[in-house]
């Protein structure tokens, strides 16, 4: 056996929330830490989202992030307004978990998508990084795993 | 700065599942491994539940666990018809993420708890493992975190 995506670790906890500010600060203080910096995911220029197969210029969203394991960070998200996976979600399941994600190794993110696709999922949400440094994949795996699975790919 | 309960550390997502078997099934393909068993909570006798302050001897659920990464683990979840965290996440959001849980270090879970209590947290369920090794508390931290945070001790 191996696994689908080429790791069985989780590198990532995604929380969805209408105000990063006052999360952040909140959690910042139950872990102990600094408080992070939020900032936008980046522009469409570089991000090129797409949202359920159609280009999503307008669909950004605020994240912060905070280490809490070796390996393992939890990412808040504050999305605006235009639709996405994030402002769905936010309408439709109010704030909470959103996302497990994965960092996938030992393939290319289209043979990863075409993997989670074969096993059911359906691709809801894809971009570059702001930073051009890789990207990622929201897959949505509802039907079985019973959550939202993000694939992550760094070129670094 | 020092961390609320002792910890920054993440070490279990939990999720809640109607068919711990088919969903199990599912996970253990996705990440590569062997499925593991599901087994009950435990006796109550041993357990000793309580939601919501009150004694909850018909509350249970079905547990399996997978290691997705160096001192974190995926926890599935099916509970019982009876009134418990679990039962009360199912019947009001269906299937999914149900809580981060956190080994607590450094104090007992009474002080544990209590500090989270301070940080407007509400203590929701609370148990021993059904081996006797150690308990658990669900602390409602929606209003802030956004989530269920899960404290666990273990004497062992």
């Amino acid at each position: 056996m191996s696994a689908v995506v080429g790791t069985d670790l989780v590198c990532q906890v995604g929380f969805i929330v209408k105000d990063i500010n006052a999360t952040k600060k909140k959690w910042a203080e139950f872990l102990g830490v600094e408080e992070p910096e939020a900032a936008l995911c980046g522009e469409y220029e570089t991000t090129r989202t797409e949202f359920k197969g159609q280009p999503a210029p307008e669909a950004n969203s605020y994240l912060a992030f905070f280490d809490v394991g070796p390996g393992l960070q939890l990412e808040l998200i504050q999305p605006n307004e235009a639709p996405s996976t994030w402002r769905n979600y936010l309408n439709e399941h109010g704030e909470g978990i959103h996302h497990v994600a994965f960092n996938i190794k030992g393939m290319k993110m289209p043979e990863a998508v075409k993997r989670c696709e074969d096993l059911g999922m359906v691709l809801e949400q894809k971009g570059e990084y702001g930073d051009a440094s890789g990207r990622y994949t929201y897959m949505n795996a509802y039907k079985d795993l019973k959550c939202i699975v993000e694939l992550l790919e760094s070129d670094r």
